[in-house]
């Protein structure tokens, strides 16, 4: 139902690194909410991507921990791949984008390029019996090429989709897109995928990712992604704010006749501890705020 | 279309007080972008709202400029008819809310008793073809009462609409409502009206706002009250965040393909110069933000 991106998505682009007891507390946290997947870690360059040089030692103590939820991690080439099943990741997570100005920028590589990449890498994971997910980004924008057509976003997308993944994830990585938009979309690609193999990813910079879920759902998408107090963005999508913050996502459902599964008070109490831990950063979510406003005065809905 | 409240109900709870010339300024600057109705002022008690203790001079100098949109100024009863009437006021709006203890404390009498003022004050206000706006508060969720049902809030929704008014504006005041909510209220009153005589107040307290305004659309109403910048809130809702952001409506208007007939350019640069008179005070859409950050970079969208 929701897959938690926070802990890699969100904390990735954050200034303040998390020590690796608060990864493994915020994993943890995020489980004994209700949370079934989620995000871990990354194996990336540490150089490049300091947030994430401790993304072993968080995988091999979640694994030891045995919690109930699914970690995910970031696996970028072969050399990640032999990281993760080296420290004995059972799930791990792929991208590329529509765009091949985001994709050099980000990866070095054109989309045909990332597919060739992405294609070792699943056939690597297809023999360690590894669950994978696959990411597509700027589906409906991109910071440097502008507009993407649905035409030009389908095909990518469909040659994921054809790849043995479990799911593929669709992201308006930059924020851009309106549920017009999003129904332009999912009307091309393959309905009976919707439920068990397609998640949305939206991103709130300009206030449009829930109306895009709730059409999403509305079409048959079960799966969406969201940060845990709408931590994260992208650095290479100026002014990208952020994700869909969970509280939001779950607050909406709930409000919707949705059960997520996820405890919402739980929910909200780990984002303010989280926030503390994090020199007390603003969190974008705007129900959190309301849970910390008015929990006991409102106790009908903030809980 | 877009009926903007920022003037009056944005800037009533707002700590800083705009002076006459930056109210007019603002008025102007809306119309100049495009905006064709919105709240101006309210003739309350100066003693209880400061805020709009220069609402005759207003709407005195409003009036004279003859610009091209529609002003209205909130009237609470018979004697802020007179007043509204002896500066040459030609819209007033009229509020009443589905909850007994929010009108209790709002305006001191119970829902019953002030549909008798209001009654008074439409006879009142039709010998002079004053255009009237009503609006009906607490229609989701009331901060002391909790959650209204939709059975309870439509009868007084219907009472509102059977006066000889303009239009009838259903307000979340303190933001609770998700979809389902929407539409169960919305499938409850007479259809033929939306196009014509109804109008959708959501507050984005919880980042719902803008996906109630999407099925408000779809059932067919055509009018959509929001804020500039997400100015406002409600002193009797505690932890009520504020409006919906008419740049976040207005966003997400035109890439949903709907023309508003505002020129968001001027509409996010009135916010900017906005919040420099109110001591930067920063501005809750995350639309203007996503302008403000990177407009020079994604002309595509951020203009």
């Amino acid at each position: 139902m929701i897959f938690e991106v926070g802990p890699r998505d969100g904390l990735q682009n954050e200034k303040t690194v998390l020590t690796l007891a608060d990864k493994i507390w915020l994993c943890e946290s995020l489980t004994a909410a209700g949370v079934k997947e989620m995000e871990a870690g990354a194996f990336v360059r540490a150089d490049k991507v300091p947030t994430m040089a401790d993304s072993e030692d968080v995988a091999v103590t979640l694994e030891n921990k045995r919690l109930a939820a699914d970690f995910y991690y970031l696996v970028p080439n072969l050399k990640g791949l032999d990281r993760a099943l080296s420290k004995g990741v059972r799930n791990i997570a792929l991208f590329t984008a529509v765009s091949d100005t985001f994709n050099a920028k980000n990866i070095g590589m054109s989309v045909d390029e990332s597919f060739k990449v992405i294609e070792e890498i699943v056939k690597g994971a297809q023999k360690h019996k590894l669950k994978i997910r696959g990411y597509v980004s700027t589906v409906w924008g991109c910071p440097f090429e502008g507009r993407i057509p649905a035409a030009k976003a389908v095909p990518v997308l469909e040659r994921m989709l054809n790849l043995p993944i479990a799911q593929l994830s669709i992201g308006d990585t930059i924020g851009v897109a309106a549920p017009k938009g999003v129904k332009e979309v999912l009307k091309l690609l393959p309905q009976s995928e919707f439920k068990s193999r397609v998640a949305v990813h939206f991103h709130d910079t300009r206030g449009t990712a829930l109306a895009n879920a709730e059409v999403a759902y509305d079409m048959g998408v079960r799966t969406i992604d969201s940060s845990l107090g709408g931590l994260g963005g992208c650095p290479f999508a100026p002014g990208a704010a952020g994700n869909l913050a969970t509280e939001d996502l779950v607050y909406f459902l709930k409000e919707n006749g949705v059960d997520t599964g996820i405890d919402y008070t739980k929910l909200c109490e780990t984002s303010l501890k989280l926030s503390q831990k994090m020199s007390n950063r603003a969190l974008s979510s705007k129900a959190l705020q309301a849970y910390a406003a008015n929990c006991s005065k409102n106790p009908v809905w903030d809980k």
